[in-house]
């Protein structure tokens, strides 16, 4: 029998999952924690380099990394030469500049101090002002790509990201041979080969297919340093997620304990990677990964879309585009309730049922009728992403009464999260890519049957849940699968991959229809809240301006 | 030395409050309990009436004033002789249907068993649908009175709760000689006169000094049975605040234990007393009494206001229009905040500081600049009375992020009370009346400093408090100095009454420049959203229709 491996880098910890090459059946899997976790300075350095910086270090994802398989293996009782393809997945854009060797920086003596040696992990948000400048520079040039991304770049991207070490440590930046996504990082350690994923390059990158980079005008512009900037730092081919990236050398070997040879598959974002492992290689179906904020992916064909947050040809699945949108804040909403505004009488009565605070709220909450509680809210906590692409919005409670309950608030904040994804599906129709099923991942989705029903109501839809909860690590050993090929105990189409080994599980979520008539109502008013508060963002922009402007007075007089 | 006797009917008590006639300074006061304080059936009548019954009986009136006086007296050491006058406040709109001799209907054995023969205390709620018939008939005829009361009268008034007895006991209805304010019924026990009030007429009973009451013709069109009901139901003189309404006969001299001929003064509401008691006595200073409601009384020249409760001639101050406005949620904020959405630590840490939750939550918000949360408040919790007039809007908090704390709520929602009456203020001043002086009553303003200073900040005025913590008995006893007269110790004038009389705290909160400054930016925000959710209550209505249509449903389903 032949397995895969699927490696899936996460923000504090490598998971190595073993699975059957064939059905996807789990054979072991283990974690391996980053020595380092997460810096906010250079190793040794005391000081915290800034209150956003979140740094990695190279080297632990490797060691973690053989940890990790060492015990899958040995949990899984097989011999590695059964191991026919190994197939990773990464948070993104976590990103780190290298030498021509793709030695990081960081590692070498002279750098070793130097913060911006280090990797920037996909949450180090040091690289606002940057963004700022990426986006009001393509915005007055009219650069066209700009589109693909809903109109504005993030912080957390590749160049703004690159800008900031330009800015801020100009000797690495001139150090830097490749600034490289550390999937493919990954990935060039075990092959010996530096090729660019479209998934990353797409997606964090400003790169398309069909126009590839920004033109060198745009970087000069930006920057006159930076003109030649794809050429200098970006110097390497394309490749696909479904294809072979290489195959393990000596030194991958050593560095995995697999055989040589083995293959690699091209790796794709950690988020990405679920896509397939969740069975979805139609259009029309969208995954939603609800985690503390939320992301949605779905394939379909090619238009333009306002307010996504990228969409990438062949970013995925060969031959689809794929479309991503997000919400910024979404078990963050219950993760604020319980822990900001929730009185002690429900964690004590929680406590003396047996059940967490959580499923506790959702059984008050499953007790209430919609629209019952008068309430209404805006789940813009940390800004709108999709459609608004408006990092200045925020939340919003409207209907308050002087009965209004902690659960009632509990329950608007999961209904705005859901109508939050509403007004994404339903822009998405409105420029011609239709959604007709929602398949959930992540950890609220998995936790929650309340909130997946909530879906299915609000969006009145059926709901599916991911099969696995390891759904990356299973998504990267479904690529790892192709990447080895039917002559090897695989696949040879990554569609037929995702077929035999994603899973759903059983259970199907169907909308409820007096629930979703109720619904309905309540997202008119959600719609027009849209329009008022965000569509025109003058309240919440000005709110912002305030409360910014009080705290730089402060700042004058301390 | 003379002394006069003030006697505060409150929700639940009496308060008796003995003071020296000339300067105010307290001599005792005592307060005794209604025997069956407020129900919600007849006695001896298990089942409920109503949810919304707030029903009192009369003779516990009688019973716990004797006690008050007696132990204020004793406690006093004083001889009764030298108390030189008696004055009256109490609750409003808080009637009862009584007979011809004034004998309330409820203490007949025939009614005893019928809710509507009680005493309806200001808070029975259940005539709302006789308030909506009422305002639907006056605005459709374009009653001009309805302009006194800012376009609705309220369903704690004196006609809703008359027009709730003959839709649902006509033989009550039939039976009433009289349909009494309790204030006034209580002198009538004291005196034996009946005479009205023109406070409690004016403010409760559609009443004015030069219009009279509403015509035959719009009773008629009301209700046909009702043409007739001011000749047959308020058939008696009227009496204004600051003149004597008699003396006391000798069943008003058993009832209270005091010498038979004592002065007693024409009552006035509970909240209206305070304001000789606080020696506003010019134009243009306003009381706010900041309970769990708001109450705004000021003198002015007669003009048409929008959005007030109501206005009346003479009804406080003899020469002077007294205005009134109101907040149907003011200290309600606060307990909700507390009760409804506040985390155990908070708690903890107040206890450990030996403070209570309310001081602690003060001292945090203390710590908060203008702005600085990003929050702003609707105060709408339990509807908005003034200016808006609107009982179906509703509370909301915007600016919401994250990290949002509890403080910042309760520090949004103080600053929405305060900018709430704000919008009182600027309605004031638009039509022609002017507001320069804040005098704060009532146990927030007492408890809180904090809550004071922000009067002053965001109203950008000096505010004081006023200085006795029974605002209402020492009104009452001024009220009972005039009624004595210079001859018998007390004054012949009300305004020089007040002023020897009345007593606020020495400190004056006055306005911190810079935070009126950032007030000021804050409350243009507040203003938008008053036009936005106020002036146009679509969004509010709506979901208050789909939270009636929800329960409806679910009525139906039971």
């Amino acid at each position: 029998m032949k397995y895969t491996l699927g490696l899936d880098f996460g923000t504090l910890s490598v998971r190595a999952l073993i699975v059957d090459a064939r059905t996807g059946k789990e054979a072991a899997h283990a974690v391996s924690a980053y020595r380092h976790a997460v810096m906010q300075s250079a190793i040794g350095q005391e000081e915290c380099a800034g209150r956003e910086f979140a740094l990695q270090y190279p080297p632990d994802y490797l060691e973690s990394m053989r940890e990790a398989i060492d015990v899958a293996v040995k949990k899984a009782g097989i011999d590695v030469k059964d191991i026919a393809g190994v197939g990773i997945d990464f948070t993104s854009c976590t990103v780190l500049p290298v030498d021509e060797e793709g030695v990081p920086l960081c590692v070498k003596e002279e750098f070793a101090q130097d913060p911006h040696s280090y990797v920037k992990l996909w949450k180090h948000h040091a690289a606002q002002s940057q963004a700022d400048e990426i986006n009001a520079v393509a915005s007055a040039r009219g650069e066209k790509w700009l589109k693909r991304y809903g109109g504005t770049i993030g912080c957390e991207w590749q160049f703004p990201k690159l800008l900031e070490v330009l800015e801020k440590s100009p000797r690495v930046y001139n150090a830097t041979a490749y600034w490289c996504e550390a999937a493919d990082w990954i990935v060039w350690q075990l092959t010996g080969s530096y090729v660019k994923n479209a998934c990353c390059a797409g997606y964090k990158g400003m790169w398309s297919k069909k126009d590839g980079y920004p033109s060198e005008d745009f970087f000069e512009a930006l920057n006159p340093a930076m003109r030649n900037v794809i050429k200098d730092k970006f110097d390497a081919p394309f490749a696909f997620p479904g294809e072979r990236a290489g195959v393990l050398n000596g030194r991958g070997a050593a560095l995995t304990g697999l055989s040589e040879s083995t293959p690699v598959a091209v790796p794709v974002i950690d988020a990405h990677a679920a896509l397939p492992a969740c069975k979805i290689v139609d259009d029309n179906v969208m995954l939603i990964i609800v985690g503390t904020s939320a992301c949605h992916i779905s394939l379909g064909k090619d238009v333009a879309i306002d307010g996504i947050c990228g969409v990438v040809e062949d970013g995925i699945m060969p031959g689809h585009f794929a479309y991503e949108s997000g919400q910024a804040s979404a078990g963050d909403l219950f993760e604020w309730t319980v822990k900001k505004i929730l009185p002690q009488s429900y964690r004590d009565e929680a406590e003396k049922r047996g059940m967490s605070v959580y499923g506790y709220l959702d059984e008050l909450a499953s007790e209430l009728r919609p629209g019952e509680s008068g309430l209404i809210a805006l789940d813009w906590f940390n800004g709108n992403r999709s459609v608004l692409s408006d990092s200045r919005l925020s939340g919003a409670i409207i209907g308050l009464t002087l009965s209004t309950k902690a659960e009632e608030i509990y329950l608007a904040l999961a209904e705005s999260m859901v109508f939050g994804t509403r007004a994404i599906v339903e822009n998405y129709r409105k420029n011609g890519i239709d959604v007709d099923k929602i398949v959930l991942a992540g950890g609220i989705a998995e936790k929650s049957d309340f909130v997946t029903q909530l879906f299915s109501d609000i969006l009145n839809m059926p709901v599916c849940k991911a099969g696995s909860s390891q759904a990356g690590a299973l998504g990267s050993a479904i690529y790892a699968s192709v990447a080895a090929g039917a002559d090897n105990g695989g696949y040879d189409d990554l569609r037929q991959a995702a077929l035999c080994m994603g899973s759903l599980k059983d259970k199907v979520f169907t909308p409820d229809p007096s629930r979703v008539k109720a619904y309905d109502k309540l997202y008119e008013v959600y719609a027009e809240l849209y329009e008022k508060f965000g569509r025109d963002g003058k309240i919440m922009h000005n709110l912002k301006e305030i409360a910014k402007e009080s705290t730089d007075e402060n700042n004058r007089c301390d």
